[in-house]
């Protein structure tokens, strides 16, 4: 160790290396860089924990129990500086009592893995430090989102990858910004008069979509309530007669349809809406068609399973997260727009002080009025590495490796005892599954076995959690008691972890 | 080198380490250690040449060369991996062509400098790789959250620090949520039945306030025409006067006022609106009352300055973004509400997939449902991490330091010949002044003078890009003409940096 301790029972540092010995002070630079590759060999141990098998992939404590304070780690922030040496503490009980989303057993979320090359990427970005408003700031930067995007565009299938886009901070804000280019489109005079200036506008989607389209429909003024919700069938996918059914009835009501949201990968099923026929629909009715691929878009990167966007091209607009299903580190997200000059035509505010037209570069790179932020994360660069790390074809394997042990997961228990499916078929990685413990196995359907099956996953989970062996999500769906949503998006998982999960689930389940 | 060259005229790689041997990667521990360590390398290289003043501020090219690519760095993406040499290279080159935001010569942006502290957190952050919208996968950084924001609260002087609140990305985001909540309490029907639910509603702000409130204006409904601008003083601050005025005309139009930004530090000038006398008629007409401190919030720290915001405790809301004047790095922007309860009931929508009411934990720890994102960055635990660093104090000497320094130069060219000031006795580190080259300094005033002069600062910023030797924005402002405004926010900057500037401002302008 190179730094000193802080006594713990006084407040007076002694002989200890403080932040005001780091740069800028002078002479600060030899224990800046101590300070850095101190911090670095703690963050390169977690790395290497984390993909070996017996490190837990968590250390489950209560709220309180944290808040209470651990053996020399204390959450509260005082009016005094701490010693450097028990920053290193603070960094190393901060990753102690986390969460490992890399580990080859967290299957907890869509996003999971911890891809090296974006690590290193995400690394150099905040030594950066830059924010991508405007080229003269950022414009290595600017210039890699730039071509990611017509890269992603042209993976969609519009001509020449034309079109426009940004990054975004998650699915959430990306499918809002769909929701406000539809409106800016049909009715540009929304923006400088409001809503009043438009008649009552409803928006469609599905019963299993992302409650971001029911957010973006509230923040943005028009109701969840004008959300209307669309009928799926036993995979979870909507019906299109069921669309052109809720249009004309809106139309019959005097409401004016704006916007259809297709997903594609929903969040429980992993359910691929059919894109053609809905964009049949929203040709014939003149309506927006937005592509939700937060979670399924990475699939257009696999000649194997892009068929399942097919239609993808007729859009007006697609969501893709490339921090989900292609690995890159949180947060990367895309809204991607067929239509050039309309994302700033919505947004534009032209704000003199950040946006002179009288630069000496072609301000045409600013992208700062595009965007609802001012200030905007530089989300591109890790990506941006990954796919010159890997290549097109590495995101390809990626991608198929985790759809076929999907596969195996689904196929390893489709008929083994003790085990149902939510539905058959999956067609992204999710596989939904109820744990049916022995006691349940005999008894008949009703409200009882009901009863008793929707506490069976919370508590395989919570004790899941305790042992924090492996973790996987659950929720109810509908009228579905709580199941088991398994999804695969880690690249450090192989069957074998597949084989623990199923094993871990029986060994806590079975005396339920 | 540990890592080969890929031959420059081929796409063979030969004997070269690729990511594939990278982990997960059968016996990869080793050269992921060895190549996130080179990575390091890279990094604390350029940590440390971004404190040398010797160092060039950046290395400009216009946008079309680096598309063209530059020797050995070329951004376009491709199908096939890329080694790993040569993506410690395009790590590299990255940097060469970006912008140095923490050199002490940086003075371009709210946000600069680059906090030791601050870059070990994000590094930190990376590498956990998880996601704030539950305590299941955040555990520790959801309670730093929890408390970081209520000691905001209680540095704000909302009595016992009560309130609620969250990290957003960006002050322009959390403006927006101040907006939204506003809506909220007066107008809870708009979240299901949409804008037509309420009356005409107006907004209230300063017409130097920050151009993210009229996009909260276009974006959520309420039109651009809906957001009054408010008339300032000589220093930019709003008049109240003109506030009372300005509701009284709109309740006359039959519209019905809603909200009010108040400024406590402006983008330009740096200005502080007078707060309490705005809370009186906000009290008095029924008005929400938001306080936009993303530039000024800072001063809250310093015992010394915190007056500038006196009667701040009055708000309703409040936007702070500690990655502008406390330095952490970008992003890091908080809304504060005082009323707890309002952002969940505002914004839930109570998706049973992520926030089950089943979980083994405190659920109401689970931050997700009263934000407009579902994934939301890791935004807090730099900023935790230099507060334990440098407690409440380190802060407070940035802060003091800086504006000093501000001062400093106030003082410097307040009186010299060639400077004329756009206004006097500054408040926050804003500094807003003409460079009159000898050539126009005997003419008269009139249209001719005013064209030339505001084309000098454009010329001036596009030679001092061009050179690299330092960087300071540039805007006209209403009917005044292009003038440099200077902002010190970077704890790297001294003296002798502003002496640089001003004889570099001379040096360049002298003959224009």
């Amino acid at each position: 160790m190179h730094f000193c301790f802080k006594s713990s029972n006084s407040n007076k540092l002694t002989n200890c290396r403080l932040v005001l010995d780091l740069l800028p002070a002078k002479n600060g630079e030899e224990p800046t860089i101590q300070f850095l590759l101190e911090v670095v060999d703690i963050l390169t141990n977690y790395v290497k924990k984390t993909f070996d098998r017996s490190t837990k992939v968590l250390d489950f404590h209560h709220p309180h129990q944290l808040l209470e304070g651990m053996e020399g780690f204390n959450l509260e922030l005082s009016d005094q500086p701490e010693s450097l040496e028990q920053i290193l503490v603070d960094c190393r009980d901060t990753l102690k009592y986390g969460v490992r989303t890399g580990h080859p057993r967290f299957f907890n979320q869509l996003s999971s893995g911890l891809d090296i090359i974006g690590l290193a990427g995400e690394w150099l970005t905040s030594t950066a430090n830059t924010n991508m408003f405007t080229y003269e700031i950022a414009p290595v930067f600017v210039l890699m989102e730039q071509l990611t995007l017509k890269k992603m565009r042209e993976m969609i299938g519009w001509p020449g990858g034309e079109g426009d886009g940004l990054f975004s901070p998650g699915g959430a804000i990306s499918n809002m910004y769909s929701v406000m280019i539809a409106r800016y489109k049909y009715f540009p005079e929304v923006k400088t008069k409001g809503m009043s200036a438009a008649p009552r506008l409803v928006l469609f989607t599905s019963e299993h979509s992302h409650y971001s389209i029911k957010k973006a429909g509230a923040a943005l003024g028009f109701g969840t309530e004008n959300v209307i919700l669309l009928s799926t069938d036993e995979r979870g996918r909507v019906i299109p007669a069921d669309l052109e059914a809720k249009i004309i009835d809106a139309k019959q009501k005097g409401y004016m349809p704006l916007f259809v949201n297709a997903t594609a990968g929903s969040t429980v099923y992993g359910a691929f809406d059919p894109i053609n026929e809905i964009a049949d629909i929203c040709e014939k009715y003149n309506l927006w068609l937005h592509v939700d691929g937060a979670w399924g878009g990475g699939l257009l990167m696999s000649r194997q399973h892009r068929h399942k966007l097919s239609g993808v091209e007729r859009a007006n607009s697609v969501t893709w997260n490339p921090h989900k299903m292609m690995g890159v580190p949180l947060q990367c997200s895309a809204i991607l727009v067929r239509e050039k000059g309309i994302l700033a035509g919505c947004n534009s505010m032209c704000a003199g002080y950040l946006f002179q037209p009288d630069k000496q570069y072609d301000v045409t790179y600013d992208t700062g009025d595009k965007a609802i932020q001012c200030g905007r994360h530089v989300d591109i660069f890790k990506f941006w590495l990954m796919w010159k790390a890997k290549g097109t074809i590495g995101f390809e394997q990626h991608i198929d490796k985790c759809l076929d042990l999907s596969q195996y997961l689904y196929n390893k228990i489709k008929n083994r005892e003790g085990y149902e499916m939510v539905f058959d078929g999956p067609q992204h990685t999710n596989v939904c599954f109820w744990y049916i413990p022995p006691s349940l196995r005999g008894m008949p359907d009703g409200d009882e076995r009901r009863e008793k099956l929707h506490r069976v996953a919370p508590k395989i989970k919570a004790m899941m959690m305790e042992s924090g062996t492996t973790m996987v999500g659950y929720q109810p769906q509908g009228t579905k008691v709580n199941f088991f949503r398994m999804v695969v998006s880690n690249s450090a998982a192989t069957q074998s972890d597949i084989d623990f999960l199923i094993d871990e689930i029986e060994r806590l389940g079975h005396d339920l």
